[in-house]
């Protein structure tokens, strides 16, 4: 599949996107397409008011800074970032970084080293094992969502629990499932261990705040570091993270992925801003993508394709195999809409599954056409029974 | 001195740009300052065509793509980009990445792994030796600039010369001197080994076609695969790398930093494209850039500071230490003019050094200024003998 991929047939790996018509509507080999796998979870990226101070930057500190943080690249934008993303999280100290995956790479290795222990649910995004195979320390996984083996792990590893940092996921981005936060800081709690919490898809969606799953459950007075970023929700590109915890300041001199790169460029930085403002103050997004992805869960499962996770932002349904799977997603491209097509090692437990995602963006009308579609080529490709 | 950086006096690590005047000008702690410490070498980041692109981007494809290139973040602007970028070098293809750091996590992780082993110049940028730890080759380093060093290295290290990637930059961006690779590939062609270049700060400025060191030293032909960034010259960020290898292709679906991150904004991508024209359609700009070097070069030698380097676009002075390093930094930013003050392990060999940039957004009356604020704050602060 893959060296065909190429400048040949179009694959879940080369969809060519060839004209954003909004958050949810793109051109795609030349059709109108309904977006339903996209990160844009609240329509910030085609905010006009994101645009705007994307727009404004760029005319007065220009495309690019140049430089690193730690040099000329430090601009009263990046600055005001960070204020703005403490003072959601009401913690001391934000970091921003480039992108999220350098976050976690300067987060985790600025926490351990050689001789600590990083214990990583197995669910963990790829930048996260990434960071803590970079880091030196020992890297050990527990079962996903497992308070019970984590806290085994733990206690196997022959590390201290005051050297381990334990790292999970608020909202797991394949499946659509959250992470049960309440039994793994219990564990961390008890055992005196770290414990960070990576907020990637859920912040904007989850808790009174927007401030992600730590919030919705009650936990975040026990999560010790927050990891986010800033390409999903908040509709640019960039990480984060905030934490109370003043030995933290070092990270900025210690984080290799900080010291040495180019910081964001301004369009993104004053994009950022203004979509952290907007995940402030309007709650009734978030409450939108709740009630589609309600909607569109309810559909499916009356489809015959219940989706693996509670309704949230994310949701995925199993395919058969690579090839009905691999069917399914072409027919439903041709058919004007976009999902995600995840195999293995993407997936967990060896799954195919058709991932999609919800946006405030979308109009009740959407979730209705998406369901249209998905039973009219469903039964074509033969993954739904054919209508009584 | 770390500790007080935050929140408290300006330190070399903690400068905040308050405003972006131009290139080469910026207020800083209420002052115009003349910059002489970014990576603007072609004054890029404020082309009014760059931002016009970029703006236009915005407007056409919104702040951002929100997905991975190999999910619906692959717009038509990242294709056009690693055309535009392949086409530069006559290279078969490109792959563009988030940012320089991860195009050297993706490309050298793609190349080697466990077995293999990555050989680096001593003086490489962090995101090298990084992304040789990560990848699981054995990393070995060689004398900066030594080929018969890195001769011996290969020799002795157990493995197969074609199981080994060699890693060298084109201009090393601290002391701003250039690698010597006509020697260095002739070590790796008659061995048979693998040779990386990361061009990194020389895109745009060295070779007729602006493609850099491997160019102007004639040697591209020897050259495996070449690296390099958007964040210097180009004026925005993200990295790219080229090669004519078939097998490369597979890079794309192997490089982790590429398939688990968000792809690059759209305003960024578009300015890039735009910068990479100029690159090579203005070859008057990198003459301005070698023009204003080489008067700045004299007159600093002439003062009692010889630059460490031939004249180019980076160029460092050495200073007697910490203390009088930054008490000069300190009192030249006072006087309106910002360099960057280096220590180690930023430098290689032990050395305090200011460092500094030279952009063809310079005039010549900006070198001339730079110099006697140089003469006057190098006597004040002891750095330089008073005048006669």
């Amino acid at each position: 599949m893959f060296d065909r991929s190429i400048g040949d047939a179009v694959t879940p790996l080369n969809v060519v996107i060839e004209k954003v018509l909004s958050p949810v509507r793109a051109v795609i080999e030349g059709r109108e397409t309904l977006m339903f796998g996209t990160n844009s979870y609240l329509g910030l990226n085609f905010d006009p008011s994101c645009i705007a101070a994307a727009t404004a930057a760029l005319a007065s500190f220009g495309t690019g800074s140049t430089a690193s943080r730690v040099a000329s690249g430090n601009q009263a934008l990046h600055v005001e970032l960070e204020r703005r993303i403490a003072g959601l999280y009401g913690r001391r100290d934000a970091v921003v970084f480039s992108t999220g995956f350098m976050a976690n790479l300067g987060t985790i290795g600025g926490l351990v080293r050689e001789g600590d222990a990083a214990v990583l649910d197995a669910h963990c995004h790829a930048s996260i094992f990434d960071a803590a195979r970079l880091s030196g320390a020992r890297v050990l996984t527990f079962r996903h969502n497992d308070a019970d083996d984590l806290a085994r792990v733990v206690a196997e590893s022959g590390i201290a629990p005051a050297r381990t940092l334990v790292v999970a996921e608020g909202l797991y981005s394949v499946l659509g499932d959250l992470a049960d936060l309440p039994a793994i800081s219990g564990v961390t709690a008890s055992l005196g261990a770290v414990l960070l919490v990576d907020e990637a898809h859920s912040l904007g969606l989850y808790g009174t705040g927007g401030r992600g799953v730590a919030e919705a459950q009650g936990v975040e007075d026990r999560v010790d570091v927050i990891v986010g970023t800033f390409s999903k929700s908040v509709g640019v590109v960039g990480g984060y993270c905030v934490t109370d915890d003043p030995a933290f300041r070092a990270l900025r001199f210690a984080a290799r992925s900080y010291l040495y790169t180019a910081s964001l460029p301004p369009p993104v930085v004053a994009a950022a801003g203004q979509a952290l403002t907007i995940i402030r103050d309007d709650t009734e997004r978030r409450r939108t993508v709740f009630r589609h992805a309600e909607a569109f869960h309810r559909g499916l499962a009356a489809l015959g394709l219940p989706p693996l996770a509670p309704p949230g932002p994310v949701g995925a349904v199993r395919m058969p195999g690579i090839k009905p799977g691999l069917d399914t997603w072409t027919a439903l491209l041709r058919a004007g809409l976009y999902v995600n097509m995840l195999i293995p090692p993407a997936t967990p437990n060896g799954e195919v599954v058709l991932r999609y995602s919800i946006s405030a963006a979308h109009a009740a009308e959407d979730i209705d056409k998406a369901l249209a579609i998905i039973a009219t080529t469903g039964r074509q490709t033969g993954v739904l029974r054919p209508a009584a």
